[in-house]
This record gives structure tokens, C-alpha cells and sequence, in this order.
């Protein structure tokens, strides 16, 4: 399988909050937590849950980029 | 100053390539690299070359999840 | 603070309605109305209500461009 | 005709930027600038180019929200 | 009208659901289903139903491609 | 290999044109063509050309519906 997808973060789910029609995942990614709204039906069919292992997907036209002041 | 944007992940640029109109920039982020396509005008703004430290930002729903055999 | 983010248009919040997961926030920019989809997090922790002033961000490759019959 | 897209902004062409395969549009809203990334091919079939009248759609879960220290 | 989105896939709804603040919306486009996360008011404001006529929309943009072992 | 992306699309690659960073691919799908901006970088890797079959993915908050005047 290839994807066209550029972004690939490996992570662990740490928790699952289901709304009626979506639902927000919280996955830490190394020392970070990434949170992805999907919909509530995606949850399930992936039986997401705390300590699942998934890996989080973002297309490189999603990502923006920010500095700061003061950093290098 | 505060963002809806959820998911903030620290890292440093390790290369800037830069199309006509298109910039495509590569942050590495922990132990990942998150590619990032923005406009050729704010890689040059941003003054965006390898070394610097940025912030990829990105909102929670265009953050997508996969499962694949085999993982826990 | 630098964004790679183009598109900043000043406004004011005219209202928000919140759901389980999701918030709607309806912003007033100059004579429109800008409607954002957020995280219900992101709308409490950054305390959004009518009458606080906002920016709304929109990245550039997420704006399509309509021409209408009739017009110039 | 109706559409889901709840971001509707008019307003006039203000410069054109053609690259290979993507094209930068740049229209002016009321008093703020408002920046296009679209395919080349988009932009050449709307005959798109400075004094055009068009409408910027936006969708919602595209509007990512701000607010600045020292803001109301 | 003309609209610089590239993809338009025309369908037919084949069911609702109303969430409190987004509405989800089953298209059947040839022999594939296309769910959309929409605004609930936009849901209602266009009346979609069972059986009702719709165009769906992609900006070019947010196609991914995936090519799959075994594949061509 | 689960993924929460909603819309997968199988179809047929018919023309891939390169810019300096950006690449579009156009995909037969049924009777609709598809059309997808990815990184130049995707596309090599992919070996994308005409004749390779693909699913072309779309995240459903990507998805826009529209009505148009006279049809049911």
C-alpha cells in the first residue's frame, strides 16, 4: 500500500470522546498529543480505545507553519 | 495570544525547496518528519531555512487515522 | 509570532452554539459573516462569547473562488 | 442554486500569479486581502485576472480562530 | 456561474443524520457512497433528504491517491 | 489496514502532468473525472502514470454538496 499522504505519525490513543456525530481522538505522538476530529461511525468501525496503537495521517497542504519570537 | 488550532508540534526546519509559487518545507518533529506545503510568499516572509525552529500547526479535523494488521 | 497562514480577517463574535464535541462560532468581518467549525475545547478555553474580537485564519489553498453570471 | 459552504465573500480581483501547475489569486473583501492557491487550469477557465468580480468560499471547518493578548 | 473547484461528482442523498450541530449526509455517486460532515444548518437550509439531487464537491486539493499491493 | 477517511474512490489514472512541487493526477472514476493536487515527491513515488489503478480518499468534512436550481 502507498499513500500519497506525506505525514505519517506513529502514536498510541489516549482517549475517545463520542459525540452524536463525530467523534475527537486524542493520540500521543513521541512527547506530543495530536487530536483528530473523525466521524463517530469511523471510531467505531476502528474500534478505537485507549491503547490502541494508530497511526495519524495529514496531508502536507493541512500543515501551517509558525515562529515565534525569541526562538532561534 | 490563543488558537483554535489543537494540535502544535515543535520542531526545527531541515529543508526548504521552493517552486514557483509553492514552497515545500520539511520540519523534523521528535522522531518524525512532517512535510509541509505552504506558499512560495510566506517560506520567504518567514525567512524558512534549515536550522530554524517553527511550530507545525494543525487543525483536529484534517487529521486522519489508520490501523493496520498486526498492531496491538 | 509569524504564521504561514495568508488569510487574517479581523472580527468580532456575534455567537456561539455549542454541541458535544463540536462549536459553532459565528463571526461578524466587516460586512460579512464568517461561520468557523471548532473543537468545543477550543471554543471554551478560548473563552469565545459575543462581543470578544477574533481573527479568523484560513489557509490558502482552502479558498475557492466562484464568478456568477451577470457579473463583471 | 445552493451550497453547504456556509463562507461566502465578495469581493474583486486584484492580481493573478500563475506558476506550473498551481495559481496564486489574490482578491480584496471590504478592507482585508484575501489569497487563492487553485489550480492553473481553474484560473485560466474563469478567466480570472485583476478588476474580476468573484466570491470567495470558505467552508467552516476550514476557519480556524485567534485572539491576541491586549484584544478585547 | 463558474467555480474553480475541480470535482463535482453528481448524486443522489441517501440518508441524513442530524447531529446537534453537524449534519452527516450519504451520497450514492455512481456505484460509490460519498458521506459529507456538514453544518446541520446548511443540512436544512437545502433541505437535503432521501432522494434529493446533489452535486458533491472536492476542491483538488483534498484527493489523496492510494495505490494498493497487488494493484495494476 | 483501517482508516477513518470516509470516501475511497477506485478508479484509473489518465494523466499525470509534473510541476516543481506540486503534481495533478487525474483519475477516472465511474463516469466522473477526479482531480487531485498532490507533491510532485508523492507522485514519483507512487509511480503514478496513466493506466495505474488507484483509490482516490477524501476526508467527508472535505466534502461539499450543492442543489441546483430545476433539478428534483
Amino acid at each position: 500500500m502507498k499513500l500519497s499522504t506525506r505525514n505519517r505519525l506513529p502514536g498510541t490513543v489516549v482517549g475517545v470522546e463520542k459525540g452524536d456525530v463525530v467523534a475527537k481522538v486524542t493520540v500521543r505522538v513521541g512527547d506530543n498529543h495530536v487530536v483528530s476530529l473523525i466521524s463517530r461511525e469511523s471510531a467505531e468501525e476502528m474500534e478505537l480505545e485507549a491503547g490502541k496503537e494508530v497511526m495519524a495521517l495529514v496531508k502536507a497542504t493541512d500543515v501551517m507553519l509558525m515562529t515565534e519570537d525569541g526562538l532561534a
